[in-house]
């Protein structure tokens, strides 16, 4: 059996906050085994287009995305995060790439319909290519991903970072054993305070219902829960700060 | 003798015109053989520079960059330039990966001495990791290259895109046979308006004397110089549009 593969996501509020990156970054070295860290940037992708006189579009907390905006895009997420990542684990003794979905092909995708809503240049994933990501990781490499693909037509995507890892992670399930974890502020799925140790499909329609989560909670939940039905052996929503307390967290049950 | 390496370089002016690396590109997709990318972009850092309300600063024709003017070089060469032109190789069907010197440790530098002149965050290529270059081109992928390497202490450096097209290609050197072409807009080294075909040492000192070459084009002479006394195998200067043309240009001679 090869080893595990672990897919570790990080929001872009992690990414945006040096000191907060840092101390994620220490916790991912130290962090064992076959790993592939995904990342965001939105925030620091507006605060880019505010600075060149864009104001940042927003439909149901997705991201539209013009020409320009697509280009501000890539720029911040390919180019200042992704790089400064790499660079900051290479001097931490990590060997790491950073990519989006076009290199090497890795990631494909399809622009999104425009009805009924145009998003503009937003892909969504058609095909992950697992072989590559594999080999990667077992020549010891870090692939860094930035939240970009391509649709084969010379054209880049704005992709959601939750997707990339979920659609990578359940391609790479078909591989090999695969554990995927999305790190942000908070220390899981919350409820009344406390962090909900274990969230089945069950529970999940139920908190829906009730409203304990809500937003941007249930996109990501959603893709966990699909990762989870792909075969992927274990979900897992924690803080970012307590990536190799294994216990910690918010587990997805099917 | 395993196949020959081929690195070309283009500057920034191809490839921030989306006509001319249209162009550029579809040359270099229909050359034949193992081959690298370089690529420069900084007009369009100049550009974005501005954009942002910086205003670009050179000594001697090379840019002086302070925090602000890397991050913007960060975004423009390993951002906006490098995935657009892996995106455009894809719908070629060239399966492309996208680098700076920080991934897989590929080009590492240190930081130029503030002294005479204070350069900022600019490198000076130390060490090449030719293995890795070696392995990806013998599997069918091109790497397109973004001026830019890291110090190993988790910072990115600005460098000049000549200087690592011709360290990679010297690296190389010692691993395959390897071929150094440097594309930019006119057809070669010229004198009166005519080619020169052949540049040896000897004519090259005359031309400086003479100031037929000057400002940008004795750096990258000396880089071309410095390449061939390394051990590559050929060193040529010519019209991007014209790379397939293989008798044309400024052929560099000892």
């Amino acid at each position: 059996m090869p080893e595990t593969i672990h897919i570790i996501k990080i929001g872009g509020k992690v990414a945006e906050n040096e000191e907060t990156l840092a101390h994620f970054l220490d916790e991912f070295h130290a962090f064992e085994g076959n790993k592939i860290l995904v990342h965001g940037g939105g925030v620091m992708a507006s605060t880019m287009s505010r600075k060149l006189g864009l104001e940042p579009k927003m439909i149901e907390g997705r991201r539209v995305t013009d020409r320009e905006t697509l280009d501000v895009a890539t720029m911040v997420y390919a180019g200042l995060i992704n790089k400064n990542v790499v660079a900051k684990l290479q001097a931490r003794g990590q060997n790491a790439i950073g990519v989006t979905g076009a290199d090497l092909n890795l990631i494909s995708s399809k622009k999104r319909n425009p009805e009924p809503i145009d998003f503009g240049w937003v892909g969504d994933i058609e095909n992950v290519n697992g072989d590559w990501f594999k080999a990667l990781v077992e020549q010891g490499v870090v692939p860094v991903v930035a939240p970009l693909t391509h649709d084969g037509k010379g054209h880049l995507l704005n992709t959601n970072a939750d997707s990339m890892a979920a659609h990578l992670a359940s391609e790479l399930a078909g591989k090999s054993s695969v554990e995927l974890t999305f790190c942000f502020e908070q220390p899981g799925v919350m409820k009344e305070g406390e962090v909900v140790p274990y969230l089945s499909t069950g529970l999940y329609n139920q908190f829906k219902e009730d409203k304990v989560v809500t937003d941007g909670m249930i996109p990501k939940l959603d893709l966990g829960f699909y990762a989870l039905s792909s075969g992927v052996k274990q979900v897992r929503i924690k803080q970012f700060s307590d990536l190799n307390n294994h216990s910690t967290g918010t587990l997805l049950t099917q």
